[in-house]
């Protein structure tokens, strides 16, 4: 993941940047194609422990990027300069697990104790599926008002493994494919373990406790055609999840589907 | 990593059980063939966030297996029901970085503020070398008095990731191979990621520091026949350099080269 100058990566810094002025407030995916994308949860130094080893417990929901050191806003391994406190289009605040507010800018909530986690995000491999051919059903849907569409998030009934305080449900991201392009879906996908890599199921919702694909917890629903069956990435709203149940004293966390983009490629990424 | 039943763990748990007797108090390399086999570091929950952090940015030499929760002796997932105070062969004890003794069992010192960090070790890939047909030079040769060869492992002069107050240089095994056969080597190990995976050089001592291959700084030096080169491989013993440079209050390990032996197969860790 080291940076390397051969590749042009102003088009994630101008994403950033756009966040940063507040121009830029609706979900990233679809956005500075072949970047790697990343989840943010912020917690105090006192839970940082127990939550980074829910991590290493848990490293296909949690697959960390960067973890950065108390207090510094800047993820210097994978967004050199970047600042995490202004450069995502979109935050959620938690206290005591309760969501409690939407803001686009977290400055005056910044505190020296606080420890930033990234992790991988599945939109990092959108664009493998697109140039394998794949379509991303959330890309080509947009909502009754024109705006972009995020993609569908669901709870499961697959418990994390527990570490310290932190425990919670599994979080799934859905596409949609052919049980042809399913199985193409989870070789390309599977190149990315370090942004949930292959699936975790194909076919079944009920069995991982996901009852209705038009209800997703978080994010928007999207069509599925006849003959097409659903697809489950491990997503990684799953620390989220796990704050509301765990209810750590204060947590920053991106908005679902409003990511950090970082300077890495996908490419950089895959193994 | 769960346990299957198909496969019969004996070899492992019986090596654990002559380690807890305290009969078996040598090296581990070439025991339980198959069976992963993990280094060990033991620090107070105060330093536990900072030593997790230094793993994540140091996946290489610091592959992580399984960290237990504080107190806990029990490494619940690679190998249930050991106890990580007696099942190791020799341990060695660090007092603000200084080794201060070497012991066959840690109860005495345990205590409820502890965490175990269990890496993945190169002996785990060795069974997978032999099967390619590839020697194990160590495990070759035998010391003047008839005893068995640790595998060498050199401090090298390039710089761990720092994390919080945990810095260090790399520490690598060396295992000698004609050119064509290193080649083969990194190969076979690249499907190991999780105990230490590809090579990190080959062929060129100097340039990352080492200057005496006749010299090791921990374990045995072996012999490098005409037309072989030395092939290195990051080393579970970095988080030992760690400790020394870094100086926390308290810690234990494995004395280098005495692994603990899991549950896990090596096949079970493959990619």
């Amino acid at each position: 993941m080291e940076t390397r100058s051969t590749i042009d990566r102003r088009p994630a810094q101008e994403l950033r940047s756009r966040c940063r002025s507040g121009e830029f407030k609706q979900p990233t995916t679809g956005f500075a194609p072949g970047f790697a994308q990343a989840n943010l949860l912020v917690l105090p130094k006192e839970d940082a422990f127990d939550f980074l080893l829910f991590c290493q417990r848990n490293p296909k929901p949690c697959p960390l990027l960067e973890v950065t050191e108390p207090g510094d806003p800047e993820p210097k391994q994978i967004a050199p300069a970047a600042d995490l406190r202004t450069d995502l289009p979109l935050y959620r605040i938690y206290r005591n697990g309760e969501l409690v507010g939407e803001v686009q800018d977290v400055r005056e909530l910044w505190r020296p104790d606080l420890v930033a986690f990234l992790l991988g995000c599945s939109f990092t491999f959108e664009t493998a599926l697109l140039r394998a051919g794949l379509g991303v059903r959330q890309l080509e849907e947009t909502l009754p008002d024109g705006s972009a569409k995020n993609v569908p998030m669901y709870r499961t009934n697959i418990p994390c493994r527990t570490a310290g305080k932190f425990s919670g449900p599994l979080v799934v991201s859905m596409r949609p494919y052919t049980p042809a392009d399913a199985v193409k879906a989870a070789t390309v996908t599977a190149r990315y373990p370090s942004v949930h890599g292959a699936p975790i199921q194909i076919g079944d919702p009920s069995s991982i406790g996901i009852q209705h694909l038009d209800r997703p917890d978080w994010g928007n629903a999207v069509t599925i055609r006849p003959g097409e069956v659903p697809v489950f990435w491990a997503c990684g709203v799953t620390p989220q999840a796990a704050v509301i149940q765990s209810k750590p004293s204060f947590a920053i966390a991106h908005a679902p589907g409003h990511m950090f983009v970082t300077d890495v490629t996908d490419e950089e990424l895959a193994v």
